[in-house]
């Protein structure tokens, strides 16, 4: 078996414990922040939706949505 | 705006929701053996466990956990 | 420790064991219908979101995309 | 349609872009951290089996494998 730094295993160990820490405190945060919005009203998956069309640049949006048009125009003629 | 065959693209579409159907099916097929399982006692966690050591090559999984205990040996003697 | 009947869990580990390697048959294929329409110059990330729409009823769609442009128009009025 | 509010939307869609930026960023040094500890020797997917038993209680972890040992006896007696 080969040898194993305790003390370097130990480092990364406790590292990705913190990330880890962190990144529960975020999927937190984002809950809240979900139930605020929607306690005030609005549709969390419509803002999902705002939220991954402003990821993309203008055109790539458009481009998609034009696309997206095509192929539901192209199943409505051949239905 | 390119060309869009609507009949093979519609073949696909129903391709894929047939899949799809079929995905569905095993899900909650899944979910009956699984509630079956836990109806007569048995832990749903560690029938999956048993599921993924299976999956295994027998020498595979005993590598696996002597380097697990390895790992585990270095932290306790680092502590 | 509880008595286990050896012979039921075999039935159930062995009924999952099945259902899982029908769900990587269904992968399997989803992966080469998918890769086939690409293939003949379909995009894939269209080609789900024409799946997603199919998945709602057309009046939901409707309901779903006038939401969604309402909040973006307010964003645009906002900023 | 609905009263939206512009500015309230605002602010929440801000609020979820600086939390997912937030979440990208510990991913990033996650895969960085994983990279150097893989870079060292050390077996990513060890590792990870090593933070899964931190998580748990000591006696938590020795139940689950008794009943894990339990369970692949009780399948070896059946065969």
């Amino acid at each position: 078996m080969m040898e194993v730094s305790g003390k370097k295993l130990k480092q990364y160990i406790e590292e990705l414990e913190q990330l880890e820490e962190r990144r529960f405190q975020i999927i937190e945060e984002t809950k809240e922040v979900l139930a605020d919005a929607k306690g005030e009203g609005f549709d969390i998956k419509i803002i999902k939706k705002v939220l991954q069309i402003r990821r993309m640049k203008p055109e790539q949006f458009s481009e998609q949505e034009a696309l997206l048009q095509t192929y539901i125009d192209a199943l409505l003629d051949t239905d």
